[in-house]
């Protein structure tokens, strides 16, 4: 209930008193600070007397006295024994508001085929709030302080275990960094490595621009190594770093062979090169046992980092790195800014992995993202159009890279059309690190569409593909 | 169920497999891993053949053929048409786990009198659930996805409203930026007033030391300036940013009195010099209505900052900047690495702002906190030694600076005496910028123990501030 009013002529005063239902002398006081601020109560000018006003707007004289003496406190009004109370004239210099700043329109695409998104209407709603009903009743209040800069030790512990058993990783609690998703965990290591003397860094070309950045925000080079169907070129690395997808590349889908993998590990070791790998989407593959991670093959060379953001849902900010002995202190000591992130996801999804529940929902989103994988295939076989899959893509994760039929519309005019169609997916273009005459591609995400609108989403996407 | 097999002389293979109840491939693979990662399977050596290994340990020959495939892609075994399976020599090079890093002692004092924490164990978990609950059940599955750098609309509308409401501050949801804790805050504005140039800040003099590193982490310089018993001596300001408590020094306690505050501004406005207000407790006045806040005086001069961490718990990571119009694209630009906080929590949150829990919580924290504050003082009292207040140390908060009895033990030796009783609480020491001849003090925060324990710590307390 918002009433509205005015002070009568008799105050001088056009309060717009807007009193939701309470009229006390804080909303007075509000109302008051309301109108120094917007002007209407000119700097110097006398305030009237606090039996006038309240005599005016049918208020107790206490409420205006206790409002004025409010505002005196706050230095918006001025007043002298034996003088009149007046506002001050600091406030003099036009402070109004600027215009609000430009509000960022939230807008999700029609049809969603940007990649690395799963399907946010399958996160386990019930899963988790049961986690976090039993996280509530059972956590020591200690967990409530200022946390450990590694994250909580249950989630640790549960990680350390889940991460042997699912990725073959070699760790242990100690090792793991529990971190703001792996933005967060790469931008550590990148602040790690940089306090280190590293001054550049490897990315595999194509790679996602935004993890480029935020390197390169930290005042690095970054270099970009060609990909082949057998992964990275480890001929071609040249930093003390290198950040790589060898489960499943992202964006051209290939797995790191066993050949190359055992190279990029014994150029680590020769030329102490420190490997990052980034393990997002591990969990997803349909046509076989995934492969183990690199760094079970040597767990003092290299890096983990794996992420809850394609298993349940971005918006948790859960990310991990499970990094070498001699490389815990470095990155933690980067986290000095308190940015570690909040108890209670991080201690639900501790309890997930321990229920099993965590499993459960993989292995639920595996089996769905298959098929949505292989209806997609089937769509793309259907075409006119000669677009290609990157030959070596191999069945797994969320996302498919397509080489444009050479003879059909370039990565714009496919942007275009998807647009108008209200598809949202990615073009190849921007994934380049090194300039150079790349086929135009596209980056389609397959995993976002909720379950019921996933076939007329293909429907609208096999129709952008197919002028 | 954890059963261990050693293979068999037959095998020559002593594999210690740790099966947990899962004779399966994928266990014996890990198995072999350790095996190889340990040097027990040396580099170059030999694998029994498959039959013979599945024969020793009593499992399926598919078995070990699913075992040494998925280690032979990933690059732990060599395997040649016609030849026989071989460790992969590349990893020869003694791939032992280095020792454990030392694992942080999570320890927390008997009696914990340390400033900055509110009472733990009376966090409102019911409310809490409750407001997870309906925000699990009603949000939209977009809310899932990578979410908005200022933080999620609905925590920005309900704390805008609130802001308004109990601190006086002028502002709207599109000012707002939802941050993980004030440190993260201060980190961000200070990255943003560097890229605009600024290259040090004012920081009331004593104050929090940790607050003071995150900015010269950035590399600015910090400059203390003098509080005295009416807030920071504005005449002596001379960076283009001061950070202040306005409401309640922290540490000392005092209030910024009304010219002072007005002077405050007016050097904002002269001399274009960005406010930075840290409102970390202002919701804690015992004595009258709390002070509004400078903000609301001058709300394009003033960046607001307010936090969780007092009025719930610091696990939480809540905190939030309002921001001037000018300064919320500088600051957002900042936060390109994801940063941002999980989206329960803060959804959760602004349940609780909307349903009034968190104002009913409030109250009765403020209430308990006041009992406490006068419990100590009337302890303080009735002490042999003469510690004396900081005279103008308001009535709020959650803490208490005293000024050490000058004819009694130094800050080193009640910190001694205090760590023998199991006290934990903070030597003024630190806190200063300048050097100088500053009388030795101590903080205590009483907030942090729980009812049931704080009279036996202010006993303990008291124990050691009287020797």
């Amino acid at each position: 209930m918002t009433r509205e009013r005015s002070g009568p002529p008799g105050s001088g005063l056009d309060l717009h008193l807007d009193w939701s239902g309470r009229p006390d002398s804080h909303a007075l006081a509000e109302a008051l600070r309301a109108a120094i601020r917007d002007g209407r109560l000119a700097a110097g000018s006398r305030v009237p007397s606090t039996r006038a006003l309240a005599h005016d707007l049918g208020v107790a004289r206490g409420t205006v006295t206790r409002a004025y003496a409010q505002l005196g406190t706050e230095g918006f009004l001025l007043s002298r024994q034996g003088a009149p109370t007046t506002v001050a004239d600091r406030l003099r210099s036009g402070e109004r508001a600027d215009p609000p700043a430009p509000r960022p329109e939230p807008r999700s695409p029609r049809w969603d085929f940007r990649p690395g998104r799963p399907n946010l209407s399958a996160f386990p709603r019930k899963d988790w709030l049961a986690a976090s009903r039993r996280v509530l009743r059972s956590m020591p209040a200690d967990d409530l302080d200022y946390g450990d800069p590694q994250g909580p030790p249950a989630l640790r512990e549960a990680l350390a275990e889940y991460l042997r058993r699912a990725r073959a990783v070699h760790t242990s609690p100690e090792r793991l960094i529990v971190c703001n998703g792996y933005s967060e965990a790469l931008s550590l290591i990148s602040r790690a490595l940089r306090a280190n003397g590293v001054r550049s860094v490897d990315f595999e070309d194509p790679s996602l621009p935004h993890f480029r950045t935020i390197v390169e925000d930290d005042g690095m080079r970054v270099h970009g190594i060609p990909v082949d169907d057998d992964g990275i070129d480890v001929g071609a690395l040249r930093s003390p770093a290198a950040v790589v997808t060898p489960a499943h590349q992202f964006p051209l889908g290939v797995t790191m062979r066993a050949q190359r993998r055992a190279a990029l590990i014994r150029s680590a070791k020769t030329e102490g090169r420190i490997i990052v790998e980034d393990d997002y989407d591990g969990e997803f593959r349909f046509d076989r046992k995934p492969v183990g991670s690199l760094q079970g093959m040597a767990p003092e060379a290299v890096i983990y980092a794996g992420t809850a953001s394609k298993t349940l849902a971005p918006a948790l900010r859960i990310a991990w790195l499970a990094l070498p002995a001699r490389l815990v202190e470095p990155v933690r000591a980067m986290r000095t800014h308190g940015r570690y992130g909040p108890v209670f996801d991080q201690l639900a999804l501790a309890e997930l992995l321990r229920s099993g529940a965590y499993d459960q929902h993989v292995r639920r989103s595996r089996a769905a993202y298959r098929q949505r994988r292989e209806q997609l295939l089937r769509g793309l076989d259907g075409l006119r159009s000669r677009h290609r899959r990157y030959p070596a893509g191999i069945s797994a994760g969320l996302h498919l890279t397509l080489r444009l039929d050479p003879d059909g519309p370039d990565e714009r005019e496919v942007l275009a059309r998807a647009r108008s169609r209200g598809v949202a997916l990615e073009t190849l273009g921007p994934w380049w690190v090194n300039p150079g005459d790349h086929p135009p591609g596209v980056v389609i995400g397959y995993a976002a569409p909720a379950e019921h609108a996933f076939r007329p989403a293909l429907a609208a996407l096999l129709d952008t593909l197919d002028p």
